[in-house]
């Protein structure tokens, strides 16, 4: 499968040998030290014939929601790259610099600059939503570089979520099953059944269960093929394939409100966006790769 | 791949189309309801010939930490399963149920019962850590039958934790490499390099930054084999092989104090109990079966 949006980070992530806050404090000191500044989650980028991340150097930190929340993301040839969320895009902005969503940006920006995108969106997101301690209630503080966080009460260490989702190409016969999210806007857009692992269970567990709440079908065979880190907030798409036992199908109704099977030449129509019934998702989302590599692949 | 230590859980868990208030109140008020203590993270099991989780009725919810969190792990046969922390053992106790570790049960419960244990003991963990709202502070309450928790002041919803980490045997010219944690106590036990999936990467770039960083060795052909619930507290564990680029490694000295290749006749004697120098995971560990499966494997 080709690389996936958002895998393609190059930065070499601290590690357990950097866990001494004095070399946090000296890679964030040192002068050549790179900030992308997050508004509202939104990432500067500058337009262009190749667009591209704006960094800052510290004095975009004047700006921060709160400067005990840079975030340490990695290096790249010795030159540290941090993330820090803002207040309001800084006025110090390059001409052309815009910030926009994540979701926007994967498609346009190089497969390097997603991954360190996802990283810093992932991370600033839960340092916000994560300022008190799930255990006892009182302020928690960033530590390691915002690799985690401590609580100032009871010392509890809190760890940066990670969600796995399992998201399942189902076939059966030659035909794939696309299933329509119960929403009023879904209009003819369709894609894989997807969902949450949840406590105790595995992989292929969560694939069976999510298959038959959502859609009412029986699947075997499940099979893995390809990850991918999805940044909204901090999923991991783990992107298998299964077989029904049957055609038979049952949307639930609730999360769901239609279920059908597709062939491969409807299937290969949408993925290129010359469908009138089924629209598919893009090439940022592992669905699409799912689809694409069932369509080529006859066996 | 064998069937996996606490992966073989037979609920059907609530759905979707159950998340209204009354139905989770008339599910744990049935007359034939069950109900599982768990006394600090312990599970009650009946010894014997066949030992089985030992279950109550409602009455147990006497002794519960709080009564508002009972979790519904699901449903068999239409009859309810529920879980419930509990201050101290029921006093109502049978003759001859113990209390213990989900790790000492794994290997001698069915497959069924170690699966529900793993779904309890994560999600009782969750609720037991996670009573105030990370977002403001504030104190959050059960809903949806245990399956979230809701914030009493800014509505935030919550969701329990699964943690997603990689394990990888890696071989190179027919020896796989086996690591010692360091710690004063590890003796001659090694196995698999493993660690957490971190914001921002897919599980193929956990694989080489882990190994990477745990023993400085350069991984390619990353391939999933096989995942399993990992309830301690509640981690998935993704079982994959890589192929290193060459022998040289370099244990970090942190995590890692050695990593050694060793070939297919000295992992399949530590296998089977049978080595004086290498002593590998007891078979409820992936790591077991990731070995086990390589021996077998002569391509």
């Amino acid at each position: 499968m080709t690389t996936l949006a958002f895998s393609g980070n190059p930065l070499v992530r601290p590690s357990a040998e950097h866990h001494a806050p004095e070399w946090f404090e000296s890679q964030r000191a040192l002068p050549d030290a790179r900030f992308l500044p997050l508004h509202r989650l939104e990432a500067p980028v500058l337009d262009g014939a190749t667009p591209h991340l704006a960094w800052w150097d510290a004095g975009v930190l004047e700006h921060a929601v709160d400067r005990a929340d840079v975030v340490l993301l990695g290096t790249l040839g010795g030159i540290p790259h941090l993330a820090v969320a803002v207040t309001e895009p800084p006025p110090t902005t390059p001409e052309g610099t815009e910030f926009r969503d994540a979701r926007r940006l994967a498609s346009i920006l190089p497969d390097t600059e997603a991954g360190i995108l996802a990283q810093a969106r992932s991370m600033i997101d839960w340092h916000t939503r994560h300022r008190f301690c799930a255990v006892c209630g009182q302020p928690t503080l960033a530590i390691e570089g915002g690799a985690r966080r401590r609580c100032t009460a009871c010392d509890a260490r809190h760890y940066p979520r990670v969600d796995p989702s399992v998201i399942v190409l189902v076939e059966f016969e030659g035909r794939a099953l696309l299933a329509r999210r119960a929403s009023g806007t879904a209009g003819n857009r369709r894609s894989c059944v997807a969902g949450f692992v949840e406590p105790g269970e595995s992989i292929e567990e969560a694939v069976i269960r999510e298959v038959r709440e959502e859609v009412g079908a029986d699947v075997e065979a499940v099979e893995y093929r390809a990850s991918q880190p999805w940044p909204f907030p901090s999923t991991l798409m783990i992107g298998c394939r299964a077989r029904a036992r049957s055609a038979e199908v049952r949307a639930d109704g609730v999360e769901i409100d239609s279920a059908e099977w597709f062939d491969r030449d409807e299937v290969a129509a949408a993925l290129e966006g010359r469908s009138a019934t089924l629209e598919v998702p893009q090439a940022i989302a592992i669905a699409h790769h799912l689809m694409r590599e069932w369509v080529e692949d006859r066996r």
